[in-house]
């Protein structure tokens, strides 16, 4: 990589070592794929995102998108980007063979999309969109929807969308009011108005697929009323030629970062044009869009912290390179100035974004593989593998959001006054990281996701079966001498974890919901540190397990690395929960009982 | 107020009611002034804030300086505002009337500060940078200096600087290289480069007066040969005409945030002919220049606390108009939305951006209430004075730096996908916040200078002081009912803040300096929240007293959101030292250990 913006070494250290994706190899629906093949794929991916992404990561942000005569016009490499993505077969990564996909394991297609998103987060959103919409309708969508629009999204081609927000409903998605009415002719007719829709309109391909919620007439009230919808910008007429179909582009919005993806307005049916296709049956788009919003929380995840990894090197890179200071020891100022990675505060910088996102990609790498096993498992199996992702979802989406952001922080400051100007990435990464937590639901959202909905679903049982993948972990490190004391560190976290909820729930039988969700953020801050810290203490036993054995020293350099920033993490960030657990225990409910009169003056 | 940016309620809460403006009339040097008077000064303004700053606080920002021929071009208001800020006394707000001030209280001056900091902060920043830089002639210059440069600076024709930062010396002062020949014309010939320097250039004003360190050659190494200048852009011939010193500005930064004020980058003596006029005595300019560094540094605060101060009014009025969901316990979607503050979360948002804010005013106003007090007290009570506002000057400068960012962060999330555009200024608050924790010292720097420096000088005196003042409010609150568990709490912290101050002194002597600072940036944030802990303490006395009177609903209401606020403090922020606790008694020099090496891969 000409800059270095991953470890590799680390990516193959989670894969092969923690998470054995080649014991899925073992599995029919993925064994036409072995280790080789894996890694032949991260290394196309690596020189994609080195050679055509990466490039113009900074570019695209100088140069954002413009509406100009109700067209977007995008960075002029998003067309050859585009068909990049399609040609290699990225789009349609974990799309099924006969598909026309390439039926790779999660594990390695997210791996080879955090690459992108780490070389220039911005461009990989319009691929993620395309394979989101194309998994959306093969799964549910009929056998002409699928061959209509599927192969064109896979090409890149087409762009595809999620089509949801509106202007007065974006977290309450029950208020949506577009409106698709039936008609004789195999179609609806749409009317209404969509915003926040990333890559909702582009230059860089032919056509854009938004999937699209919206009510049939006469539908339900709220989310049982909300169904999901084919919407193309251009549809295709009798004689196959792509014609408008009334969507059109009313405005962009210009953002803090993240500037590269145009993020746009749409008005449907202004001329009473606008064909939308049902897909599956009415009324049930919102559980339909969930299997892409529910991926696309982990994109999220992933995307945070892949910008994350790449302020990390960044800000490494000049750590090693700037001199300043010297020794607290010895600051005679005769001697010369040491490189700042010599300061005791300057490393704990870098190690705080090191255990950030080490362990972060690792907990996104046990979804994957959650994913994956569900797919090649049965019964009460797959089940399980289905209900610790719905638990990890909110975890996986909002740590890398809300700890990607003050780990960009600590990579800015390393910078010192450099790092506040343009002339170095990291002010970019602060501006482009803000956004996560606020898209695919906002960190308030899946506070009350996971608490009022993800730890109490089937009487609890995902949370049992969450408790029971920390303990494995646990029970494994405390054979390991040096791992005692941190096993003993997250029992004890884990016993609090258990407390805590326990607490919670009787308050929302004592109390009722609203004092039981009153500081559900909290409560997804809390569990999520405890998360981490399972995935960190799962990386450790691989790291023990490798500095037991004889190493070349670059390879010793790379596992003490690492196990001095699992030990980062038990010292520094885990005791973070104290604080979390004396508020969360408390739950006297100051800011129900503080009225919105009581905020005047 | 057009837009409310700040609260006129609270900040003559904190003056008249917590800091007692008043009393300060009582001492000779203040008593031109009284209650009415310091109204009126607020008055005026806040009329200024309102009418000339706020309205071009965005387009400052969208129209940042150029560089054109070699001359800085700022924002074509500035010079109204310079001509402002000189007229009517505000840039000499707190120097003596003798010279030509207006010998106001810090506890005003710095209040009038904050409200135009949060109004538009890039603009003020040229004001304060006149004050200071007059105030360090006044008091180590030579008469003449005094005359050719103060009556300039206060009158907002020219500019003011702090010209430190070189390329090779940032934090580590002692390396800076730009050095000053003795001449026998009562001037020294100046050689070298800056950068960094705020408001280093610009066309608002007729000239720029750069305070300006430099070292005479032959002087000894490190920081003891430091000299202070004044080396002016353009200096005054025989003829009494302003003619060129030889001070180039070769670039200025593109940053990414607090784009209304210049950062330049000033090449001096590259024709040989840049002169510069010793102030006071050779070698000491270090020394001098903490004095307006300590000023800056309070500034650095307040300007943090007024951009989040701003931010929340933003967000806040934001959430009572933005519609979203309903009630968790009644969420009937044939119901009307609910305006998003009256969900807890928000709820929660707000009282953090507002516990943050209000905390942090109050430390600062603590700090000009010592500033004051040192003016017009003698001995040791003076001394008092002296050493509390060393002690606290790291914190009030970094608690709401770094606080302020996480304040307009919460602010921004409140507008969800709207707080990441530019249609609201909360984006514009989350870049220019950014560079508080990094110029007048970053947050590295200030955690050294508390634990290393200000908590042991004089034996411990300071912190003896401290933990006094602290005590105080302590005892006082023990006496009110409602107020005895928190002052329980704050006990018990205080007595776990001596605990740990003695552990790492104890390992200071036992393994030396590197070991006792590896932690103290957590160090300055443990310290920190127990400081705001006590300000929230001791504005919860008179919050409780005004309670107790007969009061108008409205007035009832601000003083129960502010008891709201403080509880929100006492439940939510106090109890983060708890893991901070943990982690600094533990010491296990792990930020020493791990090597740079081990930061491979």
């Amino acid at each position: 990589m000409a800059e270095k913006f991953v470890s590799e070494r680390n990516l193959r250290f989670l894969l092969y070592e923690v998470f054995d994706a080649e014991s899925l190899s073992r599995y029919p629906y993925f064994n036409q794929y072995d280790r080789n093949m894996f890694d032949m794929v991260l290394k196309a991916a690596i020189e994609l995102a080195d050679g055509i992404l990466w490039p113009v990561f900074q570019d695209m942000d100088r140069n954002p998108p413009e509406l100009v005569d109700d067209q977007v016009k995008v960075h002029p490499s998003m067309s050859a980007i585009m068909q990049e993505f399609g040609q290699g077969g990225w789009i349609g990564a974990t799309i099924p063979e006969d598909k026309g996909g390439e039926q790779l394991p999660h594990l390695i297609a997210d791996t080879c999309q955090f690459i992108f998103m780490a070389a220039n987060y911005s461009s990989s959103v319009y691929a993620g969109l395309c394979a989101g919409a194309a998994d959306l309708i093969k799964i549910f969508g009929s056998k002409n929807l699928f061959n209509t629009y599927v192969p064109k999204l896979l090409s890149g081609h087409w762009q595809g969308t999620m089509a949801l927000t509106e202007p007065e409903a974006g977290s309450s998605l029950s208020d949506i009011i577009t409106s698709a009415e039936p008609t004789n002719e195999g179609y609806y007719k749409i009317l209404g108005q969509k915003i926040f829709i990333s890559a909702g309109d582009h230059d860089a391909v032919e056509n854009v697929i938004h999937l699209m919620l919206a009510k049939i007439k006469g539908a339900p009230p709220g989310v049982k009323g909300i169904s999901l919808f084919v919407v193309p910008k251009m549809r295709i007429d009798e004689n196959g030629k792509l014609i408008s179909n009334d969507v059109v582009t009313s405005g962009i919005f210009h953002k803090l970062g993240y500037k590269g993806c145009p993020i746009a307005q749409l008005n449907m049916g202004d001329k009473d044009n606008c064909r939308g296709y049902l897909v599956g049956e009415p009324h049930k788009g919102l559980r339909y869009m969930f299997k892409m919003m529910n991926e696309a929380r982990i994109g999220v995840g992933m995307g945070a912290t892949a910008m994350a990894t790449a302020a990390y090197y960044s800000s490494l890179k000049y750590a090693k390179i700037r001199k300043q200071g010297r020794e607290i020891a010895d600051n005679d100022p005769a001697r010369l100035q040491v490189p700042i990675i010599e300061h005791a505060d300057v490393k704990r910088m870098l190690l705080f974004q090191r255990a950030i996102i080490e362990g972060s990609i690792s907990l996104l790498m046990q979804c994957c593989k959650y994913i994956d096993m569900q797919k090649v498992s049965k019964g009460a199996e797959k089940e399980k593998y289905n209900v610790l992702l719905e638990i990890l979802t909110p975890v996986a989406k909002t740590y890398p959001s809300e700890m990607g952001i003050l780990s960009i922080s600590q990579g800015l400051q390393c910078f010192g006054g450099s790092g506040y100007c343009e002339d170095y990435p990291l002010e970019q990464y602060y501006r482009d990281a803000r956004i996560h937590p606020i898209h695919e639901g906002t960190t308030g959202i899946h506070g009350i996701d996971l608490l009022g909905r993800k730890v109490i679903m089937h009487n609890g049982k995902a949370f049992e079966l969450y408790l029971m993948e920390v303990w494995e972990a646990i029970e494994a490190a405390k054979n390991v001498s040096m791992l005692k004391p941190y096993a003993q560190q997250l029992s004890v976290s884990l016993e609090k974890l258990k407390q805590i909820t326990s607490q919670l729930v009787s308050i929302s039988q004592d109390k009722g919901p609203e004092y039981f969700l009153a500081d559900s953020t909290l409560y997804l801050e809390f569990f999520s540190i405890i998360a981490v810290a399972w995935q960190w203490l799962l990386q450790s036993l691989f790291i023990q397990k490798a500095l037991a054995n004889k190493q070349s020293e670059r390879e010793m350099q790379f596992y003490q690395g690492k196990f001095f920033t699992f030990r980062y993490f038990f010292g520094y960030e885990l005791p973070k929960i104290e604080g979390l657990a004396r508020r969360l225990m408390e739950s006297d409910g100051l800011t129900i009982e503080m009225k919105s009169s009581l905020f005047n003056d």
